[in-house]
């Protein structure tokens, strides 16, 4: 028609838009406290991220006015550090208040008490809202013109649309091209799956 | 210095953004069968629009699974019809789909059971998601361009910021300019009172 296509139909790789609901990452450490010694978790569901899944483990979530979570989700593998990943509206139904955070950026955050079957681990730090963030191979960052570090925009149609601003770009040779946003971000545009979006510097 | 000022700097009124937590509306009728024979409102908090108020009063709403969400405010005066407001993420919570409305638009919307200390009373319909829309009374419409349906995008700033699409203008001589968001959107962005926000075309 003599018209440029899209940007989304000559993009190297379809763009994924996921909400990630609130979970946790843990160590293995704490996971043998939570779940009992030599506990690993186990695969409930492979995420778009290679080699990462949820887990079919979950943990009380207790806040510091003693209100509660249930069923808060592990995300596997393990990792180094304790993290919880929650939006604001979790936090403001368990009564404290967290920072918005890059993830694995958790010093002087908020703690909080996690219980499991087999025992109750005290998270000293580690309770964030995280970063909405877009994963990107290389060669999707090539595509879009940014680098590791650099934020973009993401445009949610539908008819409560959106645009998500300071959408940080993470890039790696592991990353397939995906946004997380939380479920605040989700829920405030009604994202569906067939809802169109679009990253825009 | 040279460079022209801002707008909100020139308009005839402040921008007032406000985040609407879930709430209901109802009929005299309905308040009699919650709160008992002859019952009225009784102001808690005055409300930005003139002669809105949020009532001391709040009833229990029980969602189609039997799941609970306690101290569902009422906002007065009493209306002809009764409406119970939720964000998507409360529907998640309660366990339904509830659509996006035009407040007072209810055909065909999901009903609930709302519980007071002096009994219960079912909505067969009026549960929605309050479709966003600012508030304007004639002057501000006249300066920002728009008249009453037309849409605007309201953009918020902050180190989540957001640009909210398809905000509904609704102008009235009765109104005074004010935006109403959900705590979806609102906790999307962080809104706090000095976030900057502003209305767009």
């Amino acid at each position: 028609m003599g018209r440029p296509l899209p940007l989304a139909a000559i993009a190297p790789n379809p763009l994924v838009v996921n909400v990630s609901a609130r979970h946790c990452h843990l160590t293995p450490a704490a996971v043998e406290v939570l779940f009992g010694k030599g506990h690993q978790l186990q695969v409930h569901k492979p995420l778009y991220q290679a080699g990462h899944f949820a887990a079919k483990e979950a943990v009380t979530l207790i806040g510091p006015r003693s209100r509660v979570i249930s069923n808060l989700r592990i995300l596997g593998p393990c990792r180094e550090f304790n993290q919880v990943e929650l939006a604001y509206t979790d936090a403001v139904a368990l009564g404290f208040e967290i920072p918005l955070r890059l993830s694995g950026n958790i010093q002087d955050t908020p703690g909080c008490m996690l219980m499991g079957p087999s025992g109750f681990f005290e998270m000293k730090q580690g309770a964030i809202r995280a970063a909405r963030h877009v994963h990107m191979h290389p060669v999707d960052a090539e595509f879009y013109g940014v680098k590791n570090g650099d934020e973009m925009k993401l445009r949610i149609g539908g008819s409560c649309g959106i645009v998500l601003d300071k959408m940080l770009c993470r890039v790696d040779k592991s990353f397939k091209l995906e946004v997380h946003i939380d479920t605040d971000e989700g829920n405030a545009c009604n994202l569906q799956p067939e809802t169109p979006c679009e990253l825009i510097k």
